[in-house]
């Protein structure tokens, strides 16, 4: 397949050009449950004028490009479903600049949030958003990743200010500038936040960083009920506290972490907690808090200020994937995220978790509930299709929920390939302004097609 | 003109479609320098099934709508330099539903701020956006609005969580969902935040609202200066102090306030702050402010905690537009912003100063410099040529000066007709895409045409 294409990319890149079955395999693995999607053939581009000369190639030759960074997407995002080119980014991976004046850095899709924040370390300053995996900068933007400290920073859509992109044609467009804000022209930047690479291939990202707080402090507490753990969540949050993070353990969540990191806790739900500020702002955050979670039957309330012990709380909530899966037999796991409303969140909580005892399924429940968003991690063989079926099932009822309460099938995982189906109940009327607006940028479907949108075929 | 569509606009509003020359009058009136620019009728819907019905007529028949809320806009947005329509949104005023447990209202787009400030005073709850103005919340949507609050609670962009709008030929659709993020489909919300009525006409908001801060203090001081006022801003911001309000007058600036409101401010540059928060909070931050502004040699540092001393504080600072209208003598201004990195504020502000110098103009300087967003607020007399061609010729420089440091033609007031010479410079080839995009969802270009996009003619 493609064969004129693979013949032109080749000339252009030589060895970076790889059309071997162990290269297109590893870019044809995922983290969950798709199975084996090979593209024909992979391309390491080296700088913008690269990317550009590639979609040229590829936009005459209608051969699909589809863009890969660390492969932590969870719905398919980086698989190449209608085959074609997998453009590794992984060559472009640097740190440009630090513009520690402005608090803001311009990086190339490449970097992963950790190495970037590795490199920053001496300048006091760091990148927020931390979605857990080590991912790309290029596919969290892609795919509008958030995760825990999202409550307190905002996710990508809050925190890219500018990028270089290149569209389908080759043409290259800079988008946004290095002002904190502009009232001038469409905002192509958050178009492409969270486009999963169907309008364009993002090449530079300049995002906004924060200065280390003078004062953290990680806690821990747990409640008798998910129900308790959740409404002091809401109340935390509508008191308007700054929290920096607030995670939700269900209690198979607690289990998959006393399984799998031997963590020995109790085997009730717990919030996992950060505050953020001036050493004296941070002791009134905990205060508040403690106020309000006692109010909830909250116990064993415990802080822990020393780095190493919020680094080991936070790596082990980094492990939720491995942990949930670890409850299963196989050690396989189908995951999936909804956000909710906030007032309606206690209510899509224990509703899952009575329809994951319905389906007779293993699911745990973690989450950044401060934002309303939560994950359930169901544990089962993707190879058995009675299983796979009910965990779609299950699914499937929680995404009605999520739309039910108003709210939206992902919060941050995305569409890829696993949650078209709900594009049309979620979108409805506004499928077709989508529709219209990826014709018009990619009027011949050759980038990312088979995602996000149903008709993307 | 238009006969056709005003007939069946006719037939659908009855007199609710308004010709005469005193109603097309009112609404091609502005603010600022722009000639007086009539439409060829008024309609005034009063339901999002209205304006569909409205649009498909204009679509069919090839006549233009431009939508008119508070008539605020300083770029020209509401004006019909093409004929057709102007659609007053103000009869669809409402506060639909405040959801208080989720932060969020839900309102037309013809409700102007203050008048949702007023209704959600009894909830604890406020709309932080404030550009001075008692602008319509959908007009402030649709410029992108921000003002002084914006380096603490954002622009419009970060305050609109979902919408309704009406596409050029009719079709509803809604954007966003209740929840507070989602990773699904592509952000319609913020290509329609900024798009000044080009893409779609906004039926329906649904915005983030704050608590009310426990404790409020606002606060004055001067500097020698206005490089010491900037740095002392520099230093704040990159310190991360959570300033709700830090606004720059110039010795001009201050002049006006003392010639127009009595303030009896000595004419040197000031600041003006405001610090949100728990009072231990409030006393923190004011007590690190200081210390930084002391570095920079500033005097007079005054604190106003009582809330009519704050309003009436800030009730001068929003009447900046006529105080600097005020130091000319025929009073009328023409104003501008741009808004750069805040590392090239203070070369930029004194460049402005300078420019003014050299062009003999009288010019005062305000701004959201905690943004990097600043206002020159130019006196001149726009029927007389001379005079006007001077102020244009300071206002190109002021632009390129911006687009030379990094920044942007507008920070808050957008490009409507004034700025689309500048649309090219500042965007580039990003103008393709955006040019793309506005064909493909109002391909007969009847919303607003004219404006923003320099071939939108």
């Amino acid at each position: 397949m493609h064969d004129a294409a693979i013949a032109a990319l080749s000339d252009l890149l030589g060895d970076r050009l790889v059309t071997t079955r162990a290269d297109r395999e590893l870019h044809g693995q995922n983290e969950t449950y798709y199975p084996l999607t090979l593209p024909d053939a992979v391309a390491y581009p080296e700088s913008t004028e690269e990317v550009s000369a590639i979609l040229k190639i590829c936009n005459e030759h209608l051969c699909p490009v589809v863009a890969y960074g660390a492969a932590s997407s969870l719905e398919g995002q980086h698989l190449a479903v209608r085959g074609g080119i997998s453009l590794d980014m992984n060559r472009m991976n640097k740190l440009l600049k630090v513009n520690a004046e402005d608090l803001n850095a311009v990086v190339q899709p490449g970097l992963t949030r950790l190495t970037l924040n590795e490199e920053l370390r001496a300048t006091g300053l760091f990148f927020p958003v931390d979605p857990g995996a080590d991912a790309s900068i290029g596919g969290m933007t892609a795919t509008r990743a958030s995760g825990t400290t999202a409550v307190r920073y905002g996710t990508m859509r809050e925190n890219i200010l500018a990028m270089e992109a290149v569209l389908a044609d080759g043409t290259i467009v800079r988008t946004g500038s290095q002002a904190r804000k502009s009232a001038t022209g469409y905002d192509l930047t958050h178009l492409l936040v969270g486009s999963e690479g169907t309008l364009a291939i993002i090449t530079e990202l300049t995002v906004r960083l924060q200065g280390q707080p003078e004062a953290i402090s990680a806690a821990t507490c747990r409640f008798d009920s998910v129900e308790d753990a959740v409404n002091c969540v809401i109340l935390t949050i509508q008191s308007g506290l700054p929290m920096a993070r607030i995670e939700l353990l269900d209690q198979n969540m607690v289990k998959g972490f006393n399984k799998y990191a031997n963590a020995g806790l109790p085997e009730t739900p717990h919030l996992f907690l950060e505050f953020h500020g001036t050493p004296a702002g941070v002791a009134e955050q905990s205060e508040t808090f403690g106020a309000i979670a006692e109010d909830f039957g909250a116990q064993d309330f415990k802080t822990a200020t020393k780095t190493e012990d919020r680094n080991a709380l936070w790596a082990m909530r980094h492990k939720a994937h491995y942990a949930s899966a670890a409850l299963g037999d196989g050690g396989h796991l189908m995951t999936t995220d909804v956000c909710v409303p906030i007032s309606r969140l206690a209510e899509a909580v224990t509703q899952s978790q009575e329809a994951a005892g319905r389906y007779g399924l293993c699911v745990t429940i973690v989450g950044h509930v401060g934002d309303g968003n939560f994950h359930c991690g169901i544990s089962l063989d993707p190879t058995n299709d009675e299983e796979l079926k009910r965990g779609k099932a299950f699914s499937a009822e929680l995404n009605e929920l999520a739309l039910r309460v108003g709210g939206t099938v992902s919060g941050e995982h995305g569409i890829g390939v696993g949650k078209q189906a709900y594009m049309e109940a979620e979108h409805g009327s506004a499928l077709i302004m989508m529709r219209a607006i990826k014709t018009a940028l990619d009027p011949k479907n050759i980038l990312n097609p088979g995602k996000m949108l149903p008709s993307n075929a």
